[in-house]
């Protein structure tokens, strides 16, 4: 990884906008602030390639707040911030209920006291989970405001029903180390479609964040989905308007095989019908659990008529020699169930790729808190760079 | 925060009783070390407003022993093992059990061997817990004194059936800024009194700490609850001894109107009869589901009886402007309850006062602990002051 | 502790095969590597002593993959970690299924972008556990040899079905402080004997770890247990063939009491069948609870029928003299249940020295991590003791 190239990037942006700010939607924040994570990513891999410590925070803490169980996600935002001298604490209240008002407001201020970043995760709850975060930054700037807190905590969307940014800044600069650079992104096809799983209830947000920020670089982004799996129209109109800004298109289409033909890029994932979500959150409101059973079976033969979706070698074999790639973990027919969204051949072919995919994730976040928390990253990457403190006494 | 102005004041105290002793029961500690407390956490939070780092420890470990769930005081007690450089290890055993005796003596010495500050919080047993700390605390000192443990491990009680002495310093903290100084509070009247909640079991160690503490600075300290909701004896007593010594008094009353009537400062909160908490020990060391289920009813049954018990905005119009206390979460009448501790309105004004009542809990867990393993605590402030190393490189 | 003295006799040892590798049998390890284990721990016991820091991480994090429930182990890998400056990620997902293949695979990657060590704990399914530790490390070298991982993480078992390394580092740790040195303990008589226990299910790992190891050090190592208790024919093989060829010796017998007979050490401890661990493995994969309620009592009744394999006074005044080990927890007869594996008399006269045994631990875990991570290990503890930067600013 090139830390000068990294650099030189950076310093051609402005991202001050990102300072002391939350970051919630990718489609929230400018292109510049976007490329800037990318930049400052590299650098850090670079820098960690070189075992030089990476560290900012001589001490300090920042807080899990899961409302549902993800070890991998857990995982990443641990790695990224020890990777940049912060301490985990979990906050993890159970998500039993939909929290709201003065129970938000109070679990702000609370874990807000000694806190430098908030990593908040909830995708649970369509129709409530980015509401929650937004609710919960706005107590923060008021809590501050009131000089209540010394420092201004930062959030950080791990995932929510809306978007899972961290997630498509990883796919992006994943992207970019792939196709060499984000300039080549420009004009190359981006297929995003649905894939049959045996299992129910996956968010939306996956294929939502990916439209919503791959069409921000002229990509030709082709949304597949079988009828009845839409997306919610907040990001699709996201989608659409980015694509026209940035000279890419993007497409809804119900065929699988139009979206894989001729992509250059493609990942197909289950997702489950926003309306069965929104009708479960309900229910996990009203703790009905013979109505999520009832869900549940009725989703599962809902998904079980759309069992030809799924990655094949002959639909890869229609691509322009595509990049595979998926947030795992993956349905792997024959592997990890019967049958699932990726044939095991396929799979098999591409994981290394998908494991460097993955291995994106803590910069990503890393990258996201770094241009929270410092005024001008360029200055202090340069001073880690040449400070030369090693991370490890090898 | 002045800075200067705290050392002033921990350069007069001798907190050397606390160097390397537990911090179990407020009323353990002399007035010079309950000062000295303040003043370091005053220190401290300078230091962090300044951006300073506060780390004593370049590497150590500090146990949580949690016998009970509590996600708040888990923050607060991880806030400040990370402001000092502790990394916080979770050894909690579960509450299945009463412990005693060689399970004791083995967790005590297992725990140990690495530990630098052990915090305990166990507040469920009622005749329990404090003796299960004690016990701790016992063994901790014949395993040092056998040359089983290199450093000896420090005890913070995080709370137990008798006292909650981090919650009553943290209190006491808030109240010195509030009032400008500790010598504000002597003559000014303190109304603790009991009020009504919809949930039952809460602990006695909150009213006990308050009172037993508040007495020892001359305050005008008034108990007020119901007959048959009665604090434990020892706590009542020492409460009257330091009124007595302070030149404040400590008054017991069965009426909430008489105990906010021109108080300065009033915390209604509600707590379990300790006859009941006796009887539920029992029913948990026997595992008797049956019997803790119609306990419960009839603690609900007995608290109903008394749901005037509740802070009315008439109620606080009757103090001088009285400061209003809770430790959190409180029972909000028609907000997390249709019936409650306090009314909405009356909560609502005071909301930033009680945030920033709670903010300096991290700092008063940490201020004893820094004097409990810092010999010279106010040339250590001084070079962590002078030395201007940033606790975050922003 | 003496610092110098651990210095020369590590100067003496070629442990270089250690240095990157994973430690998950004991008898995988060179004699040399085992020395220098020993070596390093006492040298960071020294450091410590000295309130040294022994940081060799600015940054850096360890992963504790635990498949089964162990909180004193969990806790001695989170102290070793700390020691060095690693900070701790559980990554446990749930020990519901054997994982294997694709499952494995993607686990050992996924965690391994950030990761340093790994420790991993799964002493549950016989004839799965340390397969699937083997299997983790071939996976960690194929990506790492792939290019998907900046460093390679190196694994510690901290507990598999076939081996306890760290229990059995930590324990001849013990014999080398209290014996006055590793020679001293050849042609010394080692009783390693079954005990009853009122439950069932313990693990064959630590005898098996300490016969295996044992003998590599020229003792005359005694394993004694009733008829269908037998160990894995592995870990027998090493035990026999490192006697051998260390000039010991190693018997088994089914006499409590020839293998007590002038012994200068014991250690009684309970384990399962394996025929028995080897039919739970089948029935945890197949979820079969009343199998292993039915297993359960077989196991129970088999125990019972050796009440009389226990640790007594008598069979102690038999020995030499002997030192008395237990990994701990013990089950003492009188205290922590009706009968048990040792006399409460006999455990509070050595008590002690067992939380002394158990002191090693951390050392002997940090000790292995050091040589994993660290090219010229002499060099660099001699730069700690010279550096001679406080742990704690006392």
């Amino acid at each position: 990884m090139d830390f000068d190239d990294a650099l030189d990037r950076l310093a051609a942006l402005d991202a001050s906008g990102l300072h002391g700010e939350d970051f919630l939607l990718s489609w929230e924040r400018t292109e510049e602030e976007l490329r800037a994570v990318l930049a400052v990513a590299d650098a850090l891999r670079s820098l960690r390639e070189d075992n030089r410590s990476t560290r900012i925070f001589d001490s300090g803490l920042a807080v899990s707040l899961f409302r549902d169980n993800s070890t991998r996600t857990r995982f990443s935002f641990a790695s990224a911030c020890n990777l940049l001298g912060l301490a985990v604490q979990d906050f993890d209240e159970g998500s039993s209920q939909v929290a709201h008002g003065e129970t938000v407001r109070e679990t702000a201020t609370m874990i807000s006291f000694m806190a430098d970043v908030i990593g908040i995760r909830d995708d649970m709850y369509l129709g409530a989970s980015h509401a929650f975060m937004a609710e919960f930054s706005q107590y923060l700037r008021e809590s501050h405001a009131a000089g209540l807190l010394e420092q201004r905590p930062t959030l950080v969307s791990l995932q929510s029903d809306v978007d899972h940014p961290t997630q498509a800044m990883a796919d992006l600069l994943h992207l970019t180390h792939e196709l060499g650079g984000l300039e080549n992104l420009r004009g190359r096809k981006l297929a995003m479609t649905w894939a049959y799983s045996p299992s129910y209830g996956k968010p939306l947000s996956v294929p939502q964040g990916m439209v919503a920020l791959m069409t921000r670089f002229g990509m030709d982004v082709v949304l597949a989905h079988p009828p009845g799996y839409d997306l919610l129209a907040a990001p699709r109109d996201v989608a659409a308007n980015a694509a026209q800004a940035s000279g890419g298109s993007f497409t809804v289409t119900d065929s699988m095989a139009d979206a894989f033909d001729g992509a250059d890029v493609v990942c197909a994932k289950s997702w489950a019908p926003y309306a069965a979500m929104e009708e479960r959150t309900v229910l996990h409101e009203t703790g009905d659990r013979e109505g999520l059973r009832d869900l549940e079976r009725r989703l599962l033969a809902q998904n079980a008529q759309h069992r030809d979706w799924t990655t094949t070698t002959d639909l890869m074999a229609t691509t322009a020699d595509a990049l595979y790639l998926h947030p795992l973990p993956a349905d792997i027919t024959g592997v990890s169930c019967a049958e699932g969204e990726v044939e095991a051949e396929v799979f098999d072919r591409h994981r290394d790729a998908l494991y460097r995919q993955a291995g994106n994730k803590p910069y990503a976040i890393a990258a996201m808190v770094f241009l929270q928390k410092v005024a001008d990253p360029a200055t202090r990457l340069r001073e880690l760079r040449d400070g030369a403190h090693p991370r490890w006494q090898k």
